[in-house]
């Protein structure tokens, strides 16, 4: 049985054993992505992450709810509350309605995830959808002496907040070197300080999405959402909360901050922080050019890339390292993955199939062999219960493969595993691979291949009249629906009719 | 060129020739699920008439934007303004938030459509995602003196409105009548008349979805939602409003005193309403236990089929009969759309394929044939421009299939239909099936099959040493990433790694 799971705690920084508030229920938050553009590797490696700790967790016999949410207003172009909200402005790029760019972006989205054999999230709401609720929180900060409004406008106050509590408790920033280095600045704000963040912001002349309130039209802050809409689906304190590291500060330590004020409680007990990428060791970046899309990666359309690499291969290849640890994309890598993925996929292909062969009476059990095995699986479950180690638990899959394949060459006689270990070890191969890290067999689907060898040699059969081996093939296409026709121009192939 | 389109209004009554009020702009909106249960057939074939409608108008050059919404609150057992709300009794029942029963539903929703090769809605709104602008609006028809506020519930006032209205207008009821019924009910009710319906409904203790209002915690009332969030996306006057046809009343009717009391205006100009399903002769309804899921047609798993139906045999069935008229549900007839179907995909692949065969010098084009060619292309779209109509459109397609089967056969010589008159019969043929119907090849998908004919061939070819072929067959298999191995149990296959 597996023992106790460990997850790395951003809070605390510390590895600590996870212990749901009310198992076997778990309540898991992840910020989702702002939807004005396509999704960037980054975001899927994130969102891979916590699709990981999802079916674990429910592997284990968690009942998770995960919620993600869809961030379709209040996210400007820069963290200092300024700029142009990133919706709204490509909605003016493209001549369209912000809900119609929101749509796109959100299809798009679920297609790439789709595609990567991702498990939709228990609820995915969207900050739209909860204008009511933040009002409500605004009103509730600005009651609890925590927020200001000033033109239409209301600001979180930091400096406030942080009398009795701890703003930086998260990222580790100092509110005074925040402050010292926000003055410097010496921006025109309206804010009292530069660190203070928006809850509600004045909608300007001409801005596309806003909604009446106590102060006015105007929109949410982007920070808002998540503390209103955790706290909604998952009560005032829940279990986890994730995104990517780039979200420590400010987001979430905003969020922190949101909610202590309101709820008096830290939302979530652990919190789950996922790396970044690199290109060839360069940190992937737009300006550098080295940033493709999951698109570009199935196509093989971006300069930097030799070849096509397919949903499960770039899956796998991310579960290979640690989601705490940077995740370096090159060539040489992802064709090494495309080897891995296939190794596992044939060995999953070959122990789905196998049955166990009882041996003669007598054929003994080898002991040794078996302690090794049995140690091997709990290798898996421990791997993956010390923080999700994705690539470790990879290794210990690529071990037990072993033993399939000498089990499927003949090499290793059934008697020696013993019917139990047997089963032990098909269960755990197919849970860890399917379940748990979410690889499935990619079929190759140009069909016409196939097809037109087989009608090649359908020919060649004709041909030398051998009409027993014409029959067989005739049937064989016909059993997948498909018919053949002489034509003058030669044979040619239809549905059947 | 096609010419005028007209559609059948259902809010005059007649055919009316389409003039969307700001072109090439067109504004649709399709009433969407109540996303508390899986989505039923009759649903499947409304969306299915808006489909084609969306597809058809932006074939001619529209540039449509479709609005379809989620109901995801305030819809009621009953269309009296009573009982619970379908989406918070199936959260209770299931054990879930109800915004988990809602993202169930509606990933559910949108798999099936996907299946059957529905585009996706420009916007997809959801009710919940439109509170405060529904609030608006009851603060509007209030100040109107359109509604009355009783309870913490508030009504529309049906007669009021209808002193300079016509409330009926669309489904044809009569107000008096209504009300005389209404009265017989003799309800214990807090409304003026039982004719009126609800704006915004007081929550009850425990109720699951509630917001603050000026009226106290509540939610919506059914109807307003479509009101708001087609004016909100389409402007106050839009040019297509869809659905089925069992929405005519109360829903549109409501929607439509609701948008004159507001705006001043019938929201939409052109009414769209579809038909209903029957099986075997008989309305379709799980009382009678002739009703099957989308899914049970793509399984063969109600007791009723004979046999498995793929989404694109459904899809051509469906659209093998006007969206207007009833739709007979029966294997005999289904069984008749895989025919029809085939026939049509495999002159697609043929017609795709297929080159000019530029003729000697001299051969005449036969004037005859190209003017019956041409007709039958225009035919085409006189039938969809005939208010949809999908099912005299498939007909005329299959005697231009005749065509292009005759040019396959090498029947009739390409000279004699000429090289224009080919391109334009590949092009119309290719759109209709494609972009205006809506079609596309369903592969085999059990490669397994293909695979296991080969190998056996494989086998056959290595016993009688012909090695050539052999090499063959393990050259095609290659290009599709598949190696075989010899082992001692056989042959056997395996992704290359």
């Amino acid at each position: 049985m597996p023992g106790d799971l460990f997850i790395f705690n951003s809070l605390t920084r510390k590895k600590e054993k996870f212990e749901p508030h009310n198992p076997p229920f778990v309540g898991m938050y992840v910020c989702g992505p702002t939807v004005y553009s396509d999704i960037h590797l980054g975001n899927v490696r994130t969102f891979l992450a916590f699709d990981v700790v999802y079916r674990y967790l429910t592997y284990l016999g968690y009942k998770v709810r995960y919620v993600r949410n869809i961030t379709d207003v209040g996210h400007l172009e820069s963290d200092a509350d300024e700029g142009e909200d990133k919706i709204g402005k490509k909605a003016k790029l493209m001549n369209l309605e912000p809900m119609e760019v929101v749509q796109k972006f959100t299809n798009d989205f679920h297609n790439v995830l789709q595609k990567f054999n991702f498990l939709p999230p228990n609820i995915e709401p969207s900050a739209t959808g909860h204008i009511i609720e933040q009002i409500e929180w605004v009103k509730r900060l600005i009651s609890k002496g925590m927020a200001y409004e000033v033109n239409g406008s209301v600001y979180f106050e930091v400096n406030n907040y942080n009398k009795k509590n701890h703003y930086g408790v998260l990222s580790g920033r100092v509110v005074d070197e925040l402050m010292e280095s926000g003055r410097k600045l010496d921006r025109q704000e309206e804010k009292k300080e530069a660190i203070d963040f928006a809850l509600w912001k004045k909608a300007s002349e001409g801005h596309l999405m806003q909604w009446n309130s106590p102060w006015g039209m105007g929109f949410p802050g982007w920070h808002l959402e998540c503390s209103v809409m955790s706290t909604k689906y998952l009560g005032d304190r829940f279990d986890i909360h994730g995104g990517g590291m780039d979200l420590k500060f400010p987001h979430h330590e905003c969020e922190i901050a949101q909610s202590v004020s309101v709820t008096g409680k830290t939302p979530a007990k652990y919190w789950i922080h996922t790396n970044m990428l690199t290109v060839n060791g360069q940190k992937m970046s737009k300006s550098l050019g080295n940033s493709f899309l999951p698109e570009e990666l199935f196509q093989g359309s971006h300069q930097l890339l030799d070849q096509p690499y397919s949903p499960m291969t770039v899956r796998f290849f991310m579960l290979q390292s640690h989601y705490s640890s940077t995740l370096d994309f090159s060539n040489v890598a992802l064709k090494a993955a495309i080897k891995g993925y296939k190794k596992l996929i044939n060995g999953l292909r070959i122990i789905q199939e196998m049955q166990y062969e009882t041996p003669d009476v007598g054929s003994p059990v080898n002991e040794e062999l078996v302690i090794q095995i049995r140690k091997n699986i709990d290798s898996c479950h421990e791997a993956m219960n010390d923080n999700f180690n994705t690539a470790l638990t990879i290794g210990h899959l690529f071990t037990l493969l072993k033993r399939i394949n000498a089990l499927h060459n003949g090499v290793l006689p059934f008697s020696e595993v013993g019917a139990e270990t047997f089963k032990k070890l098909k269960e755990t191969y197919i849970n860890f691979i399917v379940n748990v890290l979410g690889l499935k067999e990619e079929k190759p689907e140009n069909i016409s291949q196939f097809l037109l060898s087989l009608i090649e040699l359908y020919k060649d059969a004709k041909f030398n009249r051998q009409y027993e081996k014409v029959d067989k093939i005739r049937a064989s296409l016909k059993a997948s629906g498909i018919v053949l026709k002489d034509m003058k121009t030669g044979i040619d192939w239809a549905y059947e009719e």
